[in-house]
This record gives structure tokens, sequence and C-alpha cells, in this order.
């Protein structure tokens, strides 16, 4: 199964198996799995006493990225950071994955190892041992499909249903990097970018919004931390905007919400970025999706361990809101009056 | 979440959302699933002291299946069986499943309804739970990806690599049905369908090599069977073609094969269905793929063992070759002389 990694070849001279053999040769072994890529199935040992956390995410080109954007290195990076995220909106520890990658049979075979060098390095970093998949030709684009599995204790699984009426609302990290680089990117791209995109391609701070959008950190050691801890009663990642991520916790919990528009976290980047703007683009922090950060309840009795989780963890956690007894999620301005701008998140076919 | 299952809803109308909750409603709740469909990643329970097995698969419109062929129930029962295939051919029990599927905007909502009927039916024939998954709009096609997850003892799982000198080859059911009925299916849908395949177009036995091909069984019982005998030194299911798949084998286990082509089980349709031909078409038996069965290894000495659990199954297993401590897939006519058709089996990019 040795493989040349700086061979002339191309996918149609490699083939389906050559292909496999070239992922499977890259991969690290793991003492949890016990057979890894090339059986029917894999063989992985749970921990004793461990439940199995499973999510599942597809990525298609041109619908959730575009190949004129994404170096295929952070795109392998992103498809496996957004499964990641999943298994640490449950306050699970992440363990193996899978990968399907349907692929047109023109794709130069550099895109496919910098993807896969993406994907394996961000794997690493994560403790995370790739351990099957599927392979197949495409004749529409890219589509990459993955499989995350994880592990936790059943009395540390931190689910959306937990929470509870006057519980604090939090997120890590900040809000609306990646949506606000969304925009720059769609600017950059279009045949006549904005004026105010093309005045930013010097401007500091775009490389920043770039990365978050295009290269998301998974916030697993901060919810680690936080399930750890026993303080979250509900959390989510989130993917598809603060509101509607808030959303989900809110009617898997029975309750409500309400969230403050002037204590939701924006990076120096995105202030800077928005200062000369009329007025702040909170709309990208309350529905701007592919943030990855947390958004967790708790009792407001917590709120020190809270701050120690995250410190220790190196990244911020805000308190943006009230959980309410009754349904519905607010987003309120500084006066209480409510924020009008559009606030739904992103929804596949609507 | 309660959804009235026969609305009058769009896609569009419905959303991802609504989708998710309306495919949600329909699945039966199972003891070991802790949380299901709608959390960031499900929660499952592993029976303790099994090791979990892990498979999966992706399905392209145009690649895997074309909508002309398929009815979208029988394409929902064929999605999960290709993937409960990949359990039963490492003698495992299947348990879980995620399925994600990527969707264009205008496809009717009554092929998702069908297509998701076919899907929960088979789960329930093998005791499969539906526990996550992934929606999203498609720009090109209907894209499908399943991952399964199954269980079984440490020694009772059964790899590819077991495979010893003079084990002999056995195969289930019969092979070659899949791939004469995909020759069926593409003189039908062709504009000038060959004289042949019109002919046929009444003749009995065609609905049996159709349904071999969209409708497969997946042999999980045979394969249990087997592995709790104790009886199979290496198993692999039947997805490429024989000598493919029995290829696989050889090279994880280090050693070659003699394959004989008088011995391949034939179906009594296939064999009456080209009984006018010049010679028989062994290759569709060879290199067919899709036809699911399971090849599999065993002493000599466990030959009546193999019967009985075969008998108890009520499915055939045939003796079709010998392993060889030399590398390398043989394949022998009768007289000894090598099969000279095309043996190769499937393989994406070439």
């Amino acid at each position: 199964m040795t493989v040349t990694l700086s061979s002339p070849y191309t996918l149609t001279a490699l083939g389906e198996f050559g292909l496999i053999s070239r992922i499977a040769s890259r991969v690290a072994p793991h003492e949890s799995v016990i057979t890894g890529i090339g059986d029917d199935a894999a063989v992985t040992a749970l921990t004793p006493g461990m439940r199995l956390l499973t999510s599942t995410d597809m990525l298609l080109e041109n619908v959730h990225f575009r190949r004129a954007w994404h170096h295929p290195h952070t795109l392998g990076r992103k498809s496996l950071a957004v499964s990641i995220s999943d298994i640490a909106a449950m306050g699970g520890i992440p363990r193996w994955a899978l990968l399907s990658v349907a692929i047109p049979s023109d794709l130069p075979l550099d895109f496919i190892d910098d993807f896969m060098r993406g994907f394996l390095e961000l794997a690493s970093e994560y403790n995370v041992t790739l351990i099957g998949g599927d392979t197949c030709s495409s004749r529409s684009g890219v589509t990459i499909s993955v499989t995350i599995m994880g592990e936790q204790s059943p009395d540390l699984i931190v689910c959306r249903s937990g929470a509870r009426p006057d519980d604090d609302i939090w997120v890590t990290g900040t809000l609306g990097d990646a949506a606000l680089g969304l925009t720059l990117v769609e600017g950059f791209n279009s045949s006549q970018p904005p004026d105010r995109c093309r005045s930013l391609s010097g401007v500091e701070g775009v490389d920043f919004l770039l990365s978050r959008l295009l290269n998301p950190t998974p916030r697993v050691s901060v919810a680690l931390a936080l399930a750890e801890a026993g303080v979250a009663t509900a959390m989510i990642d989130v993917s598809d905007g603060i509101r509607a991520d808030f959303g989900h916790i809110a009617e898997l919990s029975g309750v409500g919400g309400t969230l403050l528009i002037a204590d939701l976290p924006l990076s120096d980047m995105f202030r800077s970025l928005t200062a000369d703007l009329p007025v702040i683009p909170y709309y990208h922090a309350i529905s701007g999706g592919e943030d990855y950060e947390i958004c967790f309840t708790a009792d407001y009795s917590d709120r020190e361990k809270i701050a120690d989780c995250a410190k220790k963890c190196g990244i911020a956690a805000t308190r943006i809101g009230i959980v309410t007894k009754f349904s519905g999620v607010k987003v309120l301005n500084r006066d209480g009056t409510p924020f009008t701008a559009r606030t739904e998140g992103f929804n596949h076919f609507t």
C-alpha cells in the first residue's frame, strides 16, 4: 500500500481502489481502531460506559462551498470541522470519522491530495481517526459527506432540550464574523464587486473574517469543559445563526428566550470593518451562520464557573440573553424595542 | 411535530426543518436510542462488550441510479440495503442509520415520501433505527449518503483478512442476476432497445432480475449464522462482482484463489433467459456487481456446518473455488483453461 505522494498520477489512472489506498496510507493508526479503512465496515472500540455520539453533514459544491473561494486544504479542514462542532455541541469527545467524496473524473489529483491533507491535519489536531468512507465519480461537481462519531459518559452529555426559564443564554467567541466574511467573499468574486468590498481588499482584518468563514474552529475544549463542570443545561453549535440555533434549544426545551442585540459579542475586526456604516450590521451576528461557536444555557448561579471554564480554554463566553417561560425568541435593542432587521437563519429549500 | 402526511405541501413550503420533522415523525423509537433525530448528534447505547461496526455509502443520481428506473420506494429500500449488506459482511448486527439527502428544490414531495417509506420499511425489517442525517438543496440531481452502524462481539466479527490457503470459497444465493437485470433495464430505456431486450419485456423472470437489481436483499441472517458458527475465515459482500470482491479478500489475506466458472450459482431465471444464447454469459456472474450476496472462505472440514447454516436461513450456499497460496485470482473453465471474457469488476473513475 506504499504510494508515492508526488506521483504524476491522474485520478483516472489511479482508479477507485488506488485512491482509497492513497488515502489509507496517510492515516495514522489509533488504539481504538481495530479495523480501519479497507474492510466492509470499520471496527472500533467505544470506551466502556460511554455512549456513542453520531452526526453527519453533507457539503455540495456551489451550495455549501465554491472551488473559487475554498483552497482544497481549507475545504478539507472545514469539511471535518463542521462535523466535529456537532460532537462538541453535545459535550462529547470526537473519535472517528467517515468521509465520502463524489469527484468529477477530471478533478486534478492535487485537489484531492490538498483536500485530504487539510482533512487529516484537522483530524490529527482533534485526535480523530478516519476509519472509512466511500469514493465515487460525480457528473456534477464535488460532493462531500462526513460522518463523525464521538463518545461521552451519559451523565455529561448535554442535549438541546434542557434549558429552563430564567437560565442565562451564553455564547462562546464572537458572532457574525463568518457572515461578514461571506459578504466580502461574495463581493470579491462578483464580476462587479461593490466599492466597499473592493476597498476592503487590503484592509487588515479581512483575512481574519475569511478565516472564520473558510477555516472555522470547532469549540471542543470549552464545550467539554462546560459539560464536565456540569453547568450547561442545553447546548448547540451556531451554524444557522444565533437566533435560529437558540430557537432550536427553545423549541426542544419548551421555553422561549430574549436575546439582547447590544450584548452580542462582536470581534474587533467586525467592529472596525463596519465602523463607518450608518448602523452596526447586527443582522450578521444574529442571523449569520457558520460561526461554529457554542450557544448554551446555564443557571445564573454558575456564572463564575463558566467564566473559569472559558478562561481555562482561552476563549470568551458572553451572556447574551435570558430564557423565558413563554415560547418564541425575541431579539431586543438596547432600549427594549424589538430588533426589526431580518433575523431568520439559513434554511435549505426556502 | 405532528405532520399531516397527505398534505399538499411542496418541499419549498415545508422547508428544511419541516422536512426533518416530517421524517422524524415516522421513525419508531428504539430502546438503544437515547437521543435520535433533532439534536446536534444522536446518542445511542452500544451493547456492553460489543464492538462498533460502521460503514457508509454514497449514491448519486445518474451514476448509481436513474430516476427513470427506480421507483423512489425501491430506491429508499436499496439505499439502506446496500449499507446493511456491509454490516452483514462483517458478521454484524445492524443497529442504527444516518441518512443525508441532497434534493433539487423542485423535487415532488411525493418522491421524498415514497423514498422515506421504502427506507424506513427496510429499516424496520432489519431492526435498524434512523437516528439522524442531513438535508440540503441540490442544484444537480438527488444525492444520497447513508451511514450504517452495527455491533458484534469481538470474537464473532469476520474481516476480509482471514482466508487461508486451501480454504473453500463460498457464495450465498445466485450471481449475475443484478448485472443481467441492468443489461435489460439499459435496453428498455435506450431509445433503440436491442431486439433481445425488447422481446424480453413480457418474459417471465424479468421482474425477478429487476428486483435483484433494484431491490436487493442484504444477507444478514445467513452471514450472522456463519459468524456465530465460527466457520467463516473471511467474508465480503458481492457489490463489484465476485472476482473483484474475492480479490479483496485475497489481497488482504495475502493469498490467491481459483474460481470455477462451472460452479458459479446461476438462478433459474438467469439460465432460462440466456438459454438461447450461443454461450452462457458467465461474465455477468463473474464481474457483474450489485448481487449483494455474501462471499466467504472456510475450512473444508466445515462444509456440513455451512450447509446447516444456509438451510436454516433458507438460502443456498455454493462452493465456487479454492483459496491458493499464490497471489492472484484465476477464473477457470470446466476443462481447466482460463476463462477469457472480461472479469474486472466495477471501478469508479476508470
